[in-house]
């Protein structure tokens, strides 16, 4: 059974086909939020704080960690601010982190001051990527994500990001990285630009879960780019990647229609013993809350439950 | 491709691999509500009314027609009732029926006034009901729910349902009766009662499609029973059944969360064209009418989408 071990200080996590879906908060990451991007180019992390204290309390596995505030000379200013960022989250929240940066002097940077075994996002098929990240993948024995994209782009072709990945997966092995510590992040398309965007996903997912053996995660929220009510699709699709054999995403867990939709596919994958954490989170859960209509004459909601169980103690009437 | 034609007076609906998931109506089934069975028992069919038109406004593809008010001389009292309650349906929906009962002759009854092309709920795995039901399918050249258990009981070993299913599709081959025209129910157990009720119900779901190539359905709340917050649950299930290759389902289309899983599920699986359905239903929704609860310094919602093409912009940077 493939296991990628991610921990903290003090605290490990199990990526894998039988554990709970993997939470990688996305919140921390100044890419597409100007107003964080300012704050910490000035040296303030309030707003950091604040995003890792939430994701954290709203259920999120581990965090991701970006500092990419600025385009102009990266390699420069993102390895300090990187690291900055990372201590600060890791005195303030015991969680596995992701270090998150395209980067190589920042990630190297990060990998010298995360304590316990963090993920590093990320290494792609490009050659120049790989022999930047893999030696640091080796000399600090963690685990990495492998985008499947290469030198000419992401393939629309998901047969051709499926070879992507078994490439990044062997070039590790030729570093001594085993396939346990590869995730594979097989590149999800927005929906409402390619609609076979979901089923390119389920196919690759089968694909890699069975063929190459290895966890896997993804932007979560790119499918539903450009449509209305994105929370709905996500919710959505969350269920379907879990079935298809996805083991963990980079998502916000501060919203909680995601987070149920991963917590009803952790029950129904098998990986919420007894159903604790379900009934932990939702046992006062008030319908109304949801926006549920309770239906004219409600008695519904059980009814299902007893109709097969009706029929059958009628059919000797048949 | 497996197609099961069904059809009203006017309107022909496909159930198949390639469609939107098929929503079966189940409020109109007095099992289990007192009041309704109470209601039809006198003669009055307003909820009965209420409930076709509410059903079909919320999104029913077809509506499930279930008369069984009691199990005290059902074989005289029933056909009676069934035949009233689907003409008092069809007069009022123009969507196609699925006939409901576990009485053969209210089946036959319901057979003989049902206008288009309806669909049988249904038969099982014991000889008697084969032997009852596969002649009145052949005669009215109409598809059938098969039920996978037989004279043994529902089997907790899918392989074993899976047998169950087989036989049925056999069977009705040996009385001319194609596959196309066999909707497996596949059986769902509670997963509050069976931890394995859903990896159970996806491999068998994967097997039906692909090594008998057949239709399926299930009573859906069955797997929340016993749970809180089962339209999480549901609504979780619902994007995974679909993905392990579920085509239809007996369910309740009056509740806003079921319905939100299923078109976001048509979504993802490609079976909702251009997102136009998804897109009409939802393009003025308002996000806290769903519980959401907006992150501080929003923007995250799209800054998924933005994210992975942030990197991308600043690859070269690495």
């Amino acid at each position: 059974m493939t296991r990628t071990v991610v921990a903290s200080a003090t605290k490990e996590i199990v990526i894998g086909f039988d554990q709970p879906f993997c939470v990688i908060g996305e919140r921390i990451n100044p890419t597409g939020r100007k107003k964080l991007a300012a704050e910490m180019a000035e040296g303030n992390f309030e707003t950091v704080k604040a995003d890792a204290l939430a994701q954290v309390a709203a259920g999120a596995t581990m965090l991701d960690v970006n500092a990419g505030v600025t385009a102009v000379n990266p390699n420069e200013t993102e390895p300090p601010l990187l690291v900055k960022t990372l201590e600060i989250v890791q005195e303030l929240v015991d969680v596995p982190l992701s270090i998150d940066s395209s980067v190589t002097a920042a990630i190297e940077a990060g990998l010298a001051v995360a304590k316990g075994r963090p993920l590093v996002n990320s290494v792609t098929g490009e050659e120049e990527k790989l022999e930047a990240i893999l030696p640091l993948i080796k000399k600090y024995n963690v685990p990495v994500v492998a985008i499947s994209n290469d030198e000419t782009g992401i393939s629309e072709d998901p047969d051709v990001r499926f070879e992507v990945a078994r490439k990044i997966v062997q070039h590790a092995a030729d570093y001594g990285i085993p396939a346990h510590d590869i995730v594979v992040d097989p590149l999800v398309m927005p929906i409402g630009a390619m609609g076979t965007a979901g089923q390119q996903v389920f196919r690759l997912l089968r694909r890699l879960r069975e063929e190459l053996k290895v966890n896997t995660t993804c932007g979560l929220s790119n499918i539903s780019f450009g449509l209305p009510h994105r929370h709905g699709i996500n919710a959505g699709f969350i269920p379907m990647v879990i079935g298809a054999g996805m083991t963990s995403a980079i998502m916000n867990p501060c919203r909680p229609q995601e987070m149920e939709a991963v917590r009803a596919a952790n029950v129904l994958n098998g990986t919420d013993p007894n159903c604790s954490e379900w009934i932990m989170t939702y046992r006062d859960h008030q319908p109304a809350a949801a926006g549920a209509v309770a239906a004219p004459g409600e008695g519904g909601a059980s009814a299902g439950g007893r109709r097969r169980g009706g029929r059958a103690a009628r059919r000797s009437a048949g």
